[in-house]
């Protein structure tokens, strides 16, 4: 029996799955990533979100080892990995991130921006504005419209910008997924090593219909400080499930596993969750984390869709359109609210989820905008902020928690919306990720404020799995990624449907949460 | 030496001072609510907040007691109260409050609805529909132009509306201040009972200039049910001055002092705050707890200013128009976090009050309205409720409360820029109360967001005083209340002076407070 290894590089964690060819999981790991559980080169205040190379390093071996640990090493014969993204990184001509070199060891600037670092916004701004002024394509059109600060671009120019230091060092940048794949394949240069389809369509603004990145004109235009980028970051991407190469001999060594062993393409982790959440036409796959992922799959969009974060074709299965949209924070929401009553005492979320659950809907008017991390889609907008409305003087903490998953969801909602508005068909909702299986109460209120079916993944570790079901194809076992689906794939366990009561309650809720927005906004 | 006794009931507690006729406090002591603390009777969710009549007779009983132990029960000459308005209750035909009857000992609807109690927002709607629709005068015109559902016309017309029992049992209503003071001097017979000028002008619309109360015609416009009340309720009214009656023997006996004490006039808290804060021209007295009451006094006021709580004759100081404003909550916006927080553990104010200190003007963006108990002025809206805006991942529990601290000084603000915009000259604040003690952050904040200094009055007990000075008056020891201010005054201790760095900062945050109160109550 063939086995190998997805690893899916999440906001605070690597997790890693061992997945034999028929789909049965034999081992999981989770390492926490040491440095940025310290907080160490973070501001939260000011939306800064660093990453150091070595806490990467160091769980890719870790949670390798973990998985193997009693199990039978020759039988694996791939590996692929999947991250955030956009999480970018200024390298040196090695393709060696900055802050790995002893002069950078500190440097916040010289480390992978987190993709929800927002740091660079005055950057997304300047690249609207040129992209708004430009004549000719707006680069920005298979992007959703709005470049945003979360952005391969916006944050490779704020770093420019702000650190000459780093600026003068960097040979190129690169995306998290592709220099970890890079790694273990053994190639990092940056002219040559893979760069990942689905990262680059998303977050870069590639196209095969420009010719790849945009042309230098254009990006000079945005700021002569980009002069010379193009050449200096790559052309070509490909899709996942093409080999990328073998692991290499010191890797190999290290991890006690064979230089056969094929390294799968990458991409981001929720592209690669949707995969191994079997995604299907007119079905939303809503990962869901910190932050949501919500990917659709489509053999024909005939538009640009506004106000996503993109279509890229073969971003999720080769040969359709992934279409991306996202929530910017989701169960950060929740982790900031408890971190809030932290200030007096420890207290689990599941505790205050039971007692919101009591609550009616609307939470005795208690109403909430889930923009604690700016706004993702619909529409970027990364300037807009977290808001508590309708409070009196008896207003509980409960209260105010059932507004908040209430908000996470009515944002939910808004993106399915959108999708309808431009045309492509939702019919139901396929959730996976941690909450989705430790919270019923909000997974049930996803099916009631969306009035959809909202079935949750088997698989707890459903990127991860996804990841696997890449390596699996890329090593060969599979034809396409539609049969490693099917014969890998853990199904659903849970289905929630909408109670037809409360479908029209949070109709009205939803109306008002659209209000709230639009008032907030203006 | 001649001593007097003031009594003052606030929201949670009652005071009693006992002070000489030169000024010196011999005495004070304080009661909590019994029945209060424990949160019978009480909705906070639903705005409604009642207070049973034993509370009341207990809680005089023990302060009296409470200021006599150990001192010269012979030496005091008179006693007058203060305490919190509009808080009405209907009574009997001997003026006993329904709860204390046994059919209606558990009605909430038989007691006292506190001044902060909500509950009537249709009444008070159906009332400001009622006066801009009649023909001739506006009723509310010496009340800002708004009917508030915090006064006493919403409040009885929704017991009448809500409670059948209530209705046909109730002969008469009777506001707090006036229902002790009567019960002390043996009279509170709905007909000849004495009522408060202060009350009476600044809630129940009686104007001397329409003769009293308004015409029964406009009520039973206003809702047939109250057909016939105006003649339930009084014609005339009194300054606090002047005295009421003597104590009565039944009292008397229970407390061990003479029948020749003389009960002075009651008003409302602030009122009496204000002269125990030896209130003058051009200063606004802001009474500080809870909520705030805002104090101003003119010899001449040519206009109705808009927007405020009222202009009423003699409502402060006799022959001066008493000008009142307010914010519905202040204190207890602060008390709501505490209580957020207090999910998870408890946490003092003070405190939070230092982090919150540490951090510069504006709180790292977190910006809040301070309408957690509605709008009180400018402009009563009590539909309006508290928001946090500003909010992403990094807002802290301090951050949140110097915003929350920030609004309400902000909503204090707002008030001394009405009374401006409508032509009362402000050239300095007095400031009463515990907060304004216990907190030099916060007043020093009032002084940088007012741009003015702002002085704390030394007695901590500043309406309990000035319910003393009004007794040394009523008992004739003073011909009239400047001169019991004069001798009786404990003067000021403390001062904020502006700084003028952070004034220009507050100038532009006060701005975005309007802007964000202008999105909200739109």
């Amino acid at each position: 029996m063939k086995t190998f290894i997805g690893l899916d590089f999440g906001s605070d964690s690597v997790r890693a799955v061992l997945v034999t060819e028929k789909g049965e999981t034999l081992a999981a790991c989770v390492h926490n990533y040491v440095r940025w559980a310290e907080g160490l080169y973070c501001d939260a205040v000011n939306n800064q979100f660093r990453q150091h190379p070595l806490d990467y390093l160091e769980g890719t071996e870790a949670v390798i080892k973990g998985v193997l640990a009693g199990q039978d090493a020759a039988a694996v014969k791939g590996i692929a990995i999947d991250t955030t993204g956009s999480t970018p990184c200024a390298v040196d001509a090695n393709g060696t991130p900055l802050a790995l070199l002893p002069e950078f060891a500190d440097d916040p600037d010289a480390m992978f921006l987190l993709w929800k670092d927002h740091s660079s916004q005055a950057e997304a701004d300047r690249i609207n504005e040129a992209a708004a002024a430009w004549q000719g394509i707006d680069y920005r059109m298979y992007e959703g419209g709005i470049y945003s600060s979360e952005w391969f671009w916006s944050k490779l120019l704020h770093i420019l910008k702000n650190n000459a230091k780093v600026r003068n060092a960097a040979a190129s940048f690169v995306e998290h997924c592709d220099w970890i794949t890079g790694v273990l394949a053994g190639n990092t240069a940056p002219a040559t090593m893979a760069r990942s389809r689905c990262a680059t369509g998303h977050k870069a603004m590639w196209h095969a219909s420009w010719g790849g990145l945009p042309p230098q004109e254009f990006l000079t235009y945005i700021d002569p400080l980009l002069e010379n980028w193009r050449s200096k970051l790559y052309s070509d991407t490909q899709t996942a499930e093409k080999p990328v190469g073998k692991l290499a001999p010191a890797w190999a060594e290290k991890l006690g596993l064979s230089t056969d062993v094929v390294i799968g393409g990458s991409g981001i982790d929720c592209h690669f969750g949707a995969v191994g959440a079997e995604i299907a036409a007119n079905t939303l796959v809503k990962v869901v984390g910190t932050s949501t992922c919500d990917i659709v799959v489509a053999p024909d969009v005939d538009k640009c869709v506004r106000g996503i974060c993109g279509q890229v074709d073969g971003s999720v299965v080769p040969g359709l359109i992934g279409l991306e949209a996202g929530q910017a924070a989701f169960g950060d929401v929740y982790a900031w609210f408890r971190n809030l009553l932290g200030y007096a005492g420890e207290v689990s979320l599941s505790a205050l989820e039971k007692d919101a659950a009591k609550l009616p809907p609307g939470a005795h008017g208690v109403r909430a905008l889930d923009w604690f991390n700016g706004r993702r889609t619909p529409d970027a907008d990364n300037a807009l902020t977290g808001a508590i409305f309708g409070l009196n003087l008896g207003s509980s903490a409960p209260m105010v928690y059932r507004a908040l998953m209430e908000s996470t969801v009515f944002g939910a909602r808004a993106i399915i919306e959108r999708f309808r508005d431009e045309g492509i068909e939702i019919k139901s909702v396929a959730a996976v990720g941690g909450i989705t299986r430790k919270s019923p109460f909000i997974m049930q209120l996803c099916a009631d404020v969306f009035n959809m079916p909202v079935r949750v993944a088997a698989s707890d570790q459903a990127c991860a799995l996804g990841a696997a079901m890449f390596a699996a194809t890329a090593a060969g076992v599979y034809p396409d990624i539609d049969a490693a689906m099917k014969n890998m794939g853990a199904g659903f366990d849970l289905e929630y449907t909408p109670d037809p009561e409360l479908t029209a309650v949070y109709d009205k809720l939803y109306l008002r949460y659209l209000e709230d927005g639009r008032r907030i906004a203006k």
